[in-house]
């Protein structure tokens, strides 16, 4: 193992959205299908952006307490109707309803399922994701992923970065900060588990804004480990 | 399928002391092995049958207001230091600490992992138990499980049977509570998911209390459906 800090860990705790699935790809591909079956032309990878981008600032909202509490998948039909609005779009209300579930059919990276499996063995494995508790499981179940349990923002009824997400979590676990790492693909999502006193392993994600796409800064060495991919993660965890 | 009320069925909450797991010879078994390391010889069955005989009213101290919330493994941990104090054991610590952690790896009745697998492919199965986060995730782990989440009172701050822990499933499972079904070795579990709206299931579990143990009386009809175990439950709902 990379340092001994890390043996001390007991449970890996997955960001989820962007780490362990590709939501660009899997929304770019349903909506395609959704588009030829109504007859609409979308720039379909642009839509998917415009989606994800209303996702921090619908959070926030929720954050500073101008929308009562309200999980992801009511915060992603909130986006989805304002961007059909923005468009001038008018589909049947069955279809909205069903491509506003595209979250919950979310495809894993080519890594993903197989590492996840590796690192169970010797690890309790969780998500810790905004979406909802009901999100994670249809998608634990759509695309295999093997979770020891689901752990979900929904839970603390706060959105992380904040605190009581990542603090929630160990203690369900009963495990204390230090036995906990945090996985993710982004850079703000592991300064918030460390500033909670999680261990943290940065696994970039660089298609996750499809190729050359941008990505948050980092620097070298304020991660306690960087992985190219989960494979990699279980390899460096000596599971 | 039984009964046409029972197509809108999406999820399976499992109870699981008693239901999904053998928690006397369990403990029968452990006790014995640590008996034999510390020279103590006792009736592991009644120790067994006094520590679980504890736990209702100290959910019902816990339901009174009388102690704070206390999940199982601090409710456990008060009855075993009671049982203790009475019997005048003094153990070492250490001894007593993981004892009380038996029921982190308390053994599946063996129709559990064959019917949960093939019920998984058909529900979302899940626990629905008194029992501490942390605690249902590791019986998993040692049992093998194959949850597809992890529900616990501990999310509720209630214990069944208050209609919070019933809703509050149905409500992260985002279904209606007849879209639920609530599996358990007890009646009055079941009776208690029945009167939130939940579908039931009985799976009498007879060994339970050991060869000749008392049973929850219960009528014929009261429930949605009877089946011997698990897998003759799958049977039941044709999964």
């Amino acid at each position: 193992m990379a340092h001994a800090a890390l043996e001390d860990v007991r449970a890996l705790t997955f960001d989820v959205f962007g780490t362990v699935v590709d939501w660009r790809s899997s929304i770019v591909g349903e909506g395609q299908a959704l588009g030829a079956r109504l007859g609409v032309s979308l720039d379909w990878a642009a839509f998917a952006e415009a989606w994800r981008a209303g996702y921090q600032p619908a959070m926030a909202r929720v954050r500073r307490r101008e929308l009562p509490w309200t999980n992801i998948d009511g915060l992603h039909r909130r986006i989805l109707d304002q961007l059909l609005d923005e468009r001038r779009l008018v589909w049947p209300e069955p279809d909205i309803a069903e491509f506003n579930r595209v979250w919950h059919r979310l495809l894993p990276w080519p890594d993903s399922v197989a590492g996840l499996q590796r690192l169970k063995k010797a690890f309790t494995i969780t998500t810790l994701s905004n979406g909802n508790l009901s999100l994670l499981v249809d998608m634990a179940r759509h695309a295999g992923l093997p979770w020891d349990c689901v752990l979900s923002a929904e839970l603390f009824h706060h959105y992380k970065p904040d605190p009581q997400v990542y603090l929630g979590a160990a203690r369900l676990l009963d495990l204390a900060p230090e036995q906990v790492m945090m996985v993710a693909a982004h850079p703000s999502d592991l300064r918030a588990a460390a500033a909670c006193g999680l261990r943290t392993a940065y696994v970039p994600r660089p298609l996750e804004h499809g190729p050359g796409g941008p990505m948050e800064p980092w620097e070298e060495g304020e991660f306690d480990l960087v992985a190219e991919d989960f494979v990699a993660l279980a390899e460096k965890l000596g599971a």
